[in-house]
């Protein structure tokens, strides 16, 4: 059972490995999958005319790199700034619904939430943008979207003559976490937290993070998007949501937890 | 300067502090604080008609646990699980924007993002309704919800007669992360990733999240709310964004990044 946690390779979503598992039964009372292949409750009509996933048109990458990193100055969120890479574009090139979505509700995102070194906020707005526009395909895209995160030396985006031009300083995460993707910047540019330097190199992974949303988004729309990446990172290797890179934080070795 | 990562106690919005600080200068063309106080970019008439913050009125807390609950089996997205107990009963009792947003758009926060293990997914879908309802006041409410989840035993919520009564362990996190916290749970009831009881625990868990947004933002829109906890979790502790359980991760100690 659960085929969903074994990881695939690309093409079928945890979605349809659930519908095929024949898996709907455990618990669920009166629910269903419509046919457009979207969940639905028993109080669907009630609660939702949604129409989902959200249209789209292709982006230009450049100008969601700009707009995403203009958009991280005026409050330092970098979930917010992402996702300013891409809404106010399509609320331009399609209207509803991007245009009365208010993007300043994403800004908690900031830190890893409030702070708090968890999931970058970067990822938090992009994965909100590809989870609305590409429907049954965008696990896929969000799960290349987090490797390509921890596997790039950031940031690549330059904003030319603007603030902070002699930030040079580039630096892989290993890891989709705030606290090691900033600790690990932080340390190769031997600046601090509030450095204006930090603060710019936060606000070229928006710009980054939203280019790449808008190049893999662009690729899906066009019907030319191959996922890159085994879904569903290590359940099956370690038995649990984890990334693969344990001594990134365990460097005593994995915690043996169960008997 | 950046006194939005001093830390607060309460009150005070990383935002308003910000703009208190002066800060908008940094980078930012155009830019300006509308008289809302919602932070507004060059293109704003362009980009965005959207009401901000979202309407809200009080849910019923026990029907926001249930719904969560049953929410949480069709695609065993924890993230679309816990929207899933706030945003129905909003699209009844309030409408719109609530009737028009597909909550099918936030599965992808499944196993802390696509099984990644990061951030849960619980905390992931609260965090965006409250994002989008409490405006200035979210950041405060959003930090207390990541103590509680870290602090709390988990699960509360009891289905009572439905799928899987026998399960009674359970657990504290330390961590909003659902790597811990999975991992913590599954180590003290002695079960797997894939097991049933591991999944109702989830289920469980999406709903005790989904009572506390409801709980907390029912103190908010009565204008009761008192934040819990100082904001900016540890910054100018650790000289960057993280928890302070840092044996958590670093069992061999903290890691000397910085001469």
């Amino acid at each position: 059972m659960q085929e969903e946690l074994e990881g695939t390779e690309g093409g079928l979503s945890r979605r349809k490995l659930l519908v095929g598992a024949g898996l709907l039964a455990a618990g669920a009372v009166g629910m269903g999958i419509n046919p457009m292949g979207v969940l639905a409750g028993a109080n669907e009509a009630e609660a939702s005319a949604a129409a989902y996933p959200w249209p789209y048109k292709k982006l230009d990458i450049a100008e969601a790199g700009r707009l995403a990193y203009e958009g991280y100055y005026p409050g330092m969120s970098c979930s917010y700034a992402t996702l300013k890479g891409i809404f106010p574009l399509l609320a331009k090139s399609v209207g509803e619904p991007y245009r009365s979505f208010p993007i300043e509700g994403v800004q908690w995102g900031v830190g890893g939430v409030v702070g708090w070194g968890t999931l970058c906020g970067t990822l938090m707005g992009a994965g909100l943008a590809i989870g609305l526009i590409a429907g049954d395909g965008a696990e896929a895209i969000i799960n290349d979207l987090m490797f390509w995160y921890s596997e790039t030396e950031l940031p690549i985006f330059n904003p030319g003559k603007l603030a902070h031009a002699e930030l040079k300083v580039r630096s892989v995460s290993g890891s989709p976490l705030c606290h090691l993707s900033t600790a690990k910047w932080m340390s190769r540019a031997g600046v601090g937290y509030k450095d204006p330097l930090r603060i710019d190199r936060c606000a070229r992974v928006a710009a980054d993070v939203a280019m790449q949303t808008a190049t893999r988004l662009n690729k899906w729309v066009a019907g030319e998007y191959r996922p890159e990446n085994k879904r569903k990172y290590s359940i099956t290797e370690f038995g649990l949501a984890a990334q693969t890179n344990c001594a990134a934080c365990h460097e005593n070795g994995v915690p043996k937890l169960f008997k």
